[in-house]
């Protein structure tokens, strides 16, 4: 990694500077501080790809008019423990945590919230949302559709997004576990860094354009598919791609999104579907209030031990053994918050890009 | 497959003899029926392993009373939309269908219905459950702890079960779309099998006594482990293991139950834990009515759609494209609803010494 240039950035600086930028397409104050504070919490976690890392696709999403800067979320359909939103085509860096938070109202009530959501564009990580739900005490989940980049098992051509699930759980003395996960076998990032080094793929990860395995990244992207979580039908290829289609249905069918291959760009450079079949992308959330099943403090105890237990398995040869989901990106932002987010170069001339389009100072 | 000996024997038959097994041990009626109902289900729909095959199962822990024939499911703590029960340690095959229903009940109230589960034992294939909520136009969802198998990415020792998750969408004029889906790579039955038949087995199902990913059965079946789907670090072994961990927290920390290496075992030959950390195994129950999201002919016209989407999809070489989740058993219940079940030699042999031992009649 050393030998990658970087600058690197106090996490106030690039907070600040998304803000502005938001601020500067007319996104309101609150929702503009929003939209920073999920993009930051994507770099101080160490998941550079869905930070600041992206802040010029939304600036050019937002240049354009294809996202709505001041959207009013409508809730079509609701009951005791669910709601329907329509997220009026703003960011999803807004639209999501709005839609978060009535997942977690709903649960007060009813015991447990779950919000489907049309109408929206790409919300950051999906770890984001269970980790407002922690500060409440609440079980969070997330979902989230994302432009179409994986091939089904047996399938030649791209029908699905990488479609996440995210959910955390507390400790009580111990910290949470916190599950993030894409349920595709690697991230498209992956491939591109391939790519730009010049290296082959491991077998699993994707296939090219007449849907055979390939190793070649360029393969990949120029027509083909990234495999769903456990890569072919032996190791249980089937199994990932049945995370993704539910993922996709409870986001977009329940909701009236578009799903699978419909799902619209993220990015100004990326295909658009000729046809669509709802509105936008879709999310889900779920909050469980976990005094509405067991004493919390019980829960969290047992949440406690479960991770010392699996802090302690004995390890596989070469490893320090198994990992507590979330814990590396904890430890990611208990340093970065203090030294700052390293950037690579291709990023910082992004940020760059858009100071001198709207003139707002990065450095 | 020709080359195995087996005998056929119509559904109804084998209903009637499960029936009467449990029953024989006081299992009430309406509980009998019930169970054999589910072990039913499974061997309809092709899933050889979680039917009568784990008839002697169940007969020897009810015979050896670590079942209870006569439970009486309590209330533990509910709100609108949950519940947590106590499976009064009865079997998973009447515990599982009765929670199910609780959380089938709530949605109506409620929108969704959560139904945590303590104190239960094996309840028979995680796709029932969703199939039964098919019935009333909900979307379900189960989900089930099982006994240590898998070993969590960088571990050398089993930690957690096969742990399945099942959702399922209903279509309009198409079936349904029934995800049913173990988080481990490949089943344990696969490892059996392999064996049997002196083979190798696929990179990435399984790891050795030392953590060694192997391809001896032999070694997984001594004090080896599954691997979680995704199998390695690189494939995304790390995100199986957290579906699995997902599962066993809803399962069990969140109703009392046992997690992760505590669990129980299905059958006497097992490893007993010599530690409790609550009652049983745990199950997770899920309702949501649509018509808490959206209209319900606009969700199974979208489900239709997809459907027939996933199945234009181009395939990939040597094969015919993409499978749409549950149609094989679908096709499986239909086969083998008009013309039987075929059993194997071994599990024939079962079925004869339960009978024998009970002078319930077989054939």
């Amino acid at each position: 990694m050393s030998e990658v240039e970087t600058i690197t950035y106090p996490i106030e600086r690039l907070q600040e500077f998304s803000t502005r930028v938001f601020l500067h397409f007319g996104v309101p104050e609150d929702d503009a501080r929003l939209a920073a504070e999920v993009l930051a919490s994507s770099d101080l976690r160490g998941i550079d790809s869905h930070g600041v890392a992206r802040l010029h696709c939304y600036f050019d999403m937002l240049s354009l008019g294809r996202i709505n800067p001041k959207p009013e979320l409508k809730i079509l359909r609701e009951s005791a423990s669910t709601a329907t939103v329509d997220g009026d085509n703003g960011l999803g860096l807004v639209v999501g945590p709005k839609a978060n938070e009535i997942a977690m109202d709903k649960a007060g009530e009813a015991g447990t919230g779950w919000v489907s959501v049309s109408n929206t564009n790409h919300y950051g990580i999906a770890g984001y949302y269970p980790l407002k739900a922690l500060e409440k005490d609440l079980i969070g989940w997330s979902m989230t559709n994302t432009t179409k980049l994986v091939a089904p098992l047996w399938g030649a051509e791209r029908m699905l997004g990488t479609n996440p699930i995210a959910i955390a759980f507390p400790g009580k003395e111990e910290p949470p576990i916190v599950i993030d996960m894409a349920t595709c076998a690697a991230a498209y990032g992956k491939i591109e860094i391939a790519k730009r080094k010049g290296e082959k793929l491991p077998e699993g990860w994707a296939v090219d354009s007449e849907g055979h395995h390939t190793d070649d990244p360029e393969a990949m992207i120029e027509g083909g598919g990234l495999l769903p979580l456990g890569s072919n039908r032996e190791r249980g290829g089937h199994k990932g791609y049945g995370l993704a289609l539910m993922v996709d249905v409870l986001c977009c069918v329940l909701s009236g999104a578009n799903w699978g291959p419909y799902a619209p760009p993220f990015a100004v450079r990326q295909y658009v579907p000729e046809k669509q079949v709802g509105k936008g992308i879709g999310h889900f959330f779920g909050a469980m209030r976990i005094d509405a099943f067991i004493d919390p403090d019980e829960f969290k105890m047992q949440i406690d031990a479960y991770r010392r237990e699996l802090l302690a398995t004995k390890p596989a040869p070469g490893t320090n053994g198994p990992l507590v989901p979330g814990d590396p990106e904890r430890e990611a932002e208990a340093i970065r918050s203090k030294e700052g987010i390293p950037l690579v170069m291709p990023v910082v001339e992004e940020l760059r890009d858009i100071s001198k389009q709207i003139g707002i100072p990065l450095e």
